[in-house]
């Protein structure tokens, strides 16, 4: 357990907004190809940029974890918070390949409006994490971790009602097969901004 | 670590009960609505709020675990058990809801017995957390676990057999799509009540 | 945590060692079969020997983990590589009883090619496993680690290649789902792997 009564290791915190403005980053370019095109090879060697150099911060925290004795926040919830920061990336990298993988060439409105979500909730959770600074004044951070809950809420509902309408109306099994992944994926990114959310939340708690 | 040999906080127990009786309604539900159907859009409502109120359950565990201090069992064995609960019911949901989003209209004969199975593993969970407070005797609670691991193995039989017969047989293949997807749905629930059977174990191998 | 300035148990390091060749028994004859065939009722029989066997040295692991105060390295460390091995072996065995329940006659080229990667990488992860007690000279066992890594990211490539093969040239959908699956398991056999390679490397990192 983290002894929150010792002067903090501000470190921890640049690093974690590091992380979250590569999320962010990646978020945001994922959306942008969505609505402008194309996932070609450069695209998806762009967004694997940005894995790698996220990937590089996540271990960065990890190796400071492992060789500080006094960290800002729980141990175990520095841990969890970055890898579940990290497995958000991973995920938007890993749509992105695979479109590139399925050569979709027209990509529908539905995965446009799932890329804004994915952005806002990105967005939202960069917010909470800038808020795990400022522990005496936890309301902005909360906030943002409800706004994420709400998304994941939204992407589920999005995600059903796609798939829905894929089932009943799809002719081609290969081409379902392709968009019912996607789309999957698409919603496994929002329940990974929601595991970070609630990493936050329980930090919170903590403190309280 | 939980300090064992201080007088127990009974309230983990109580919740942790509350949480295993939504998850024997869940599946009690979900065994009814495949004998009975239908999946509508009614029965999927009724099964989001017994989920709801189990994630609230889960929840205050959570919450509860953050400001205590002595705990009856390790701190991470609660964590770890609220989770595994949760986990179960939330997959029992998810088949629900897919069933209805997938629209389908006939329940064949192996989900029906699949969701027998369900229910049985869930009943012995639920008899393995009931027997978590009574240290002194915990075979009960073993011999549960026991069953559950057993009705795992019973599971993975099942789901190959049909998945088999679902690829030798299926001439429709977004058909074949949707229900490899349920039955993988319907036995990672007995995977997942495994998970928390293991939790049990280990906090009855600490105490010995 | 672990108190590394104790005598080490030298318990935990045979039965991870154990635990490691059963891996490469798991791996190597993953390997034979798909290059010589079948994979036939017998040859999945064999495949869940070496699970179980390796699932009761997991077993073992956990309990004396349990039961023992002092500990080589830190108890979640322990843990997490229990399991995370665990997790290799447990995935070998589900591809080769997917290979049969699917009825797959004849095995393709590539994965072959890909059970040949899934090998090495296990070989290398029982070498890194090895050199866990050589605490003074980590750089053998941290240099399997990367390679460990450096063959997850040729699964990676190989999966892709063979996905958007199997998406553009594949006319019969029900043939597509089995081996998209199949590819799926393999290549995540070698994450699995890369998992196993973080807990040791995390292992050295905190001994330094």
């Amino acid at each position: 357990m983290g002894f929150s009564f010792i002067p903090k290791d501000s470190n921890f915190f640049v690093l974690f907004n590091k992380q979250a403005q590569f999320a962010v980053t990646a978020a945001s370019m994922f959306a942008q190809q969505t609505s402008r095109g194309p996932f070609d090879a450069e695209s998806v060697s762009k967004m694997r940029d940005i894995e790698h150099q996220a990937d590089e911060v996540a271990h960065e925290i990890m190796n400071r974890l492992n060789k500080t004795f006094i960290t800002p926040f729980d141990r175990e919830d520095i841990h969890s918070l970055a890898c579940a920061m990290d497995d958000v990336i991973d995920m938007i990298y890993t749509i992105t390949n695979r479109m590139y993988v399925y050569k979709i060439k027209n990509v529908d409105q539905d995965l446009i409006e799932f890329a804004v979500i994915i952005e806002k909730s990105v967005r939202a959770l960069a917010k909470a994490i800038e808020g795990l600074q400022n522990t005496k004044n936890p309301q902005c951070a909360l906030d943002s971790c409800i706004e994420v809950n709400r998304l994941e809420n939204v992407g589920d509902t999005m995600r059903d009602n796609i798939l829905g309408k894929l089932f009943e109306t799809s002719t081609d099994p290969i081409h379902l097969v392709k968009w019912k992944e996607i789309y999957q994926f698409a919603e496994t990114v929002l329940d990974m901004c929601e595991d970070v959310a609630h990493v936050v939340e329980s930090i919170f708690v903590k403190q309280a």
